[in-house]
């Protein structure tokens, strides 16, 4: 009932960005997190539990983590609480590895609805962004710049699991924006000064997919990004305020494409 | 160029929530944050400043603050440190009298549009609400139930300083509706049940003015809301998620309603 060094020693790194990088892994815990884990297929390396905090639907949860093939290990519920980073245990934890993938390996294909972030460095706006973009049937989520950590526990929390059902990428602005080009997506940059003309955006002449990139609130997106563009979009408000949040511009364009893609009527 | 005791002891007050309500103010820092608050008409009771901090922008903000007839008092750049909350300070930090109302103070005049937000008990999520509400011309912003406390730190700063531009008021929810209802205004609940009819919800012919209800992600409206409610709203979107952000389904509604209050072709 007690982890060896080497584990305890892993553990301890996950709970740093270097030490998820060394380790290619990322810890997750809480009940609701790992029960979206498990819905999208995602298997962890490694279950930790602890039958003193662990809840009837944690219990049905490891059940199902054990029958998928995961590796289960007891552990004291101090231990689970030192290594885990919430306040409260549930009494369940688990390791993944980290599915984080390069420009290369992402496979434009031609109908995607694609959601580029540059440069979103708030951890609570990225997670906010890839929930939304399952929400909105945006996949993958690919991050350009100064991006916060995708894996790291404050974004994968404000995901509310969504993370385990998108495809996340890490790519270099302009080699993704030239091999989007290729694959024959259209490139929506979003600010301030962009049209307000959603039909235009999104429409139904656009269903060979789109791009749609969100950049950093303080500066917004970088020349490369703007200069590449098919078309600026953006969102019509009062002048009671400069910009909207970064999570609520890009979920709210998100939704806009959402609703013309299945022919919704507002 | 030092601080009294008394000052020093309020100050150092004001980082707790106690202490904010005991002396019945909060403190904002920060160059943007403030030329917010000043754009918006609010003036503080007190400046802080420090030269040795402070940008040109800065220093011209200190000016209008005085100008506007602000006490302003020249600190130590370590004294401004101490008790401000930011990282790295910009030199500049300002109390403000907390302008909050309660239910018999608001005025619910007929075409207003009004956010009632419950039991929205993270900091990020409400300043987010706050900032989308100046911005789509949502206002007073109305907090029902175990709310965060809108004057705190993580609030103000979250709302980008539209928190100085939007009446914020605390009010018992079964009290507010009824003083809604005698106004004429049309509640508007949200929740996965509700209707996606945009159009039905926020269409010209509700232009009695509206009170848009946003409960908290985990349980939703409380039943009270809901019974009083002349219609349920909803927001569609892939059955990967279970449900949006909190912030982003009320900033996406109230967007909506933007829209369609001027007029505005989507």
């Amino acid at each position: 009932l007690s982890l060896s060094r080497a584990e305890t020693k892993k553990l301890k790194a996950l709970q740093t960005k270097k030490g998820r990088r060394l380790n290619g892994c990322f810890l997750a815990e809480g009940v609701r997190l790992l029960e979206e884990a498990h819905r999208f297929g995602s298997r962890p390396e490694q279950v930790y539990w602890s039958p003193s905090l662990l809840s009837e639907r944690g219990a049905r949860l490891l059940d199902s983590f054990r029958k998928a093939g995961a590796k289960a290990t007891e552990v004291s519920a101090s231990e689970l609480s030192r290594f885990g980073g919430a306040e409260t245990s549930q009494g369940i934890a688990a390791v993944f590895t980290t599915p984080l993938l390069n420009s290369s390996e992402l496979a434009l294909t031609p109908h995607r609805k694609v959601l580029l972030c540059e440069n979103i460095s708030d951890p609570g706006n990225l997670g906010t962004l890839i929930r939304s973009a399952a929400a909105f049937d945006f996949n993958p989520v690919v991050l350009v710049g100064a991006c916060a950590e995708p894996f790291s526990p404050k974004v994968v929390r404000a995901s509310a699991g969504a993370i385990f059902g998108v495809t996340i990428a890490e790519a270099l602005g302009d080699q993704f924006v030239a091999g989007a080009r290729q694959s024959g997506l259209k490139l929506i940059a979003t600010g301030a000064q962009g049209a307000h003309d959603m039909n235009r955006a999104f429409g139904s002449d656009s269903d060979g997919g789109i791009v749609l990139a969100i950049g950093s609130e303080a500066d917004g997106l970088s020349e490369t990004i703007v200069k590449a563009a098919d078309m600026m979009v953006g969102i019509a408000h009062t002048d009671r305020v400069e910009s909207l949040n970064a999570a609520i511009a890009g979920s709210i364009l998100m939704k806009a494409c959402y609703d013309r893609k299945t022919q919704r009527k507002l």
